[in-house]
């Protein structure tokens, strides 16, 4: 059972030192199958194992869970839900994926999620004991607007809760999170489910940090493990102290609007 | 003499079947010498060397030229600058980089571009026999804002004159234009000078194509030479109907506004 696993390697992770522990998108479930089997309604805690493990889990340990994703029921609607919880197991907030992966290149992969889900509408940003985290899932990293929101909302680390498959894996994995570091000058951190053997839909793995000036801090396999690493935010104050891109933007050519913000 | 050097490898990549030549940024003049004695004032085309070089080759080989850039002189200032001529040698429209390279990496690299040159107030996109090219230089492809600018203007092209150091090449300069280009779901060229023995600047090298996949279709080390390779310009649509990106931004969550759009 996934969240018997799951709740053994978060503690796993506490005892090697994390403060901050980041799980896969749709952790609790088969990727292609059936996501309403699978879903949770938040609202009875008590009868939402998901969320009732984690929220355990970080008051025990005293940690930090950003809870990958689950399929999360609200009424008659399906939602690609990241609950963050905080070290008083306490939920901070919950981040409904924004952006739907609908893809057909022929030949290769087909997937639609709006025939199973609902996107959410508002972004989420976390005040958290290990600092301000943005939140994005999966296909919300193709979306350079978002993590440019998140940065200038003073978000020092971004987490992706992803399951990219073997296509878009090869191509864009490492390139697109990288790329939301470096841009924006701070870290990303992408946790992806194991490859698996069987079924239509296959991860692609590696699980990664990066760091503000793009460069790979740790990186996983394929395979299932613990990416341990070490953030250090002094990082990011060195990086924009040497390249000060956001006062070289140029707010004469471009603008930027976060329609979100104290909305 | 660069002039004639750049003369003759023009009209080689011409002869090679090049409809479009992109060269690199500065290549009439050393990077970290005094610039000034290598600037050009336009309006006297007749005093400016490389420009009516570059619009001579232009008419005689019948191609597209994105110009890399040189010095230019107006007045009392210096500008970055990238001049384009189409297939009739005309001049179809000139680029003054808009973000000034200023960098301080201790023990690294330190250059300060805005000591030498002010920066541009304007976009440059161009329709050209080629089709329609969004262009920018060196540090401007540092700014994911610009990119999108060109893109969402109808750019299926976006080419980048540049003159990445040792230190920011082997870091970001792939990263960046596969970056480019996958958001965006378009080409991406860039031109570098190729690597210098001495000067305390030296090149990083690697011009390179990149197609609307993030997949590098063709590129160079870092020695002189020219790279051919062939757009297909029809793999930006099948890119686009297959990932449609555009159609899923959420323009409820944030907006981009582009500031030179019909100013």
């Amino acid at each position: 059972m996934n969240i018997a696993r799951v709740r053994e390697l978060i503690q796993d992770a506490a005892l090697k030192g994390a403060k901050l522990v980041v799980l896969p998108e749709m952790w609790n479930c088969p990727y292609s199958d059936d996501f309403s089997k699978f879903s949770e309604d938040f609202i009875d805690e008590k009868a939402s194992p998901s969320f009732t493990m984690l929220s355990e889990v970080a008051l025990s340990q005293g940690i930090t869970v950003v809870g990958g994703s689950i399929p999360e029921r609200c009424g008659d609607k399906l939602y690609n839900t990241c609950c963050i919880f905080g070290s008083d197991g306490k939920l901070i907030a919950k981040h409904r994926k924004l952006h739907l992966f609908d893809v057909d290149i022929p030949g290769d992969l087909y997937f639609k999620e709006s025939d199973s889900y609902m996107p959410g509408d508002e972004t989420t940003i976390v005040d958290t004991d290990v600092g301000r985290i943005g939140i994005g899932t999966c296909h919300d990293m193709c979306f350079p607007e978002l993590a440019m929101l998140y940065g200038s909302r003073g978000a020092r680390l971004i987490c992706y809760p992803s399951a990219f498959n073997m296509s878009t894996g090869e191509a864009l994995w490492e390139l697109l999170q990288r790329a939301r570091a470096v841009d924006n000058q701070l870290f990303v951190a992408t946790c992806s489910p194991a490859r698996n053997s069987s079924g239509s839909y296959m991860f692609w793995g590696h699980s990664t940090l990066v760091g503000p000036f793009g460069e790979i801090i740790a990186t996983a396999g394929s395979e299932e493990s613990i990416v341990i690493a070490e953030i250090d935010y002094s990082m990011i104050h060195l990086r924009r102290q040497s390249l000060p891109l956001a006062t070289q933007r140029r707010d004469d050519v471009y603008q930027f609007v976060d329609l979100k913000l104290n909305a």
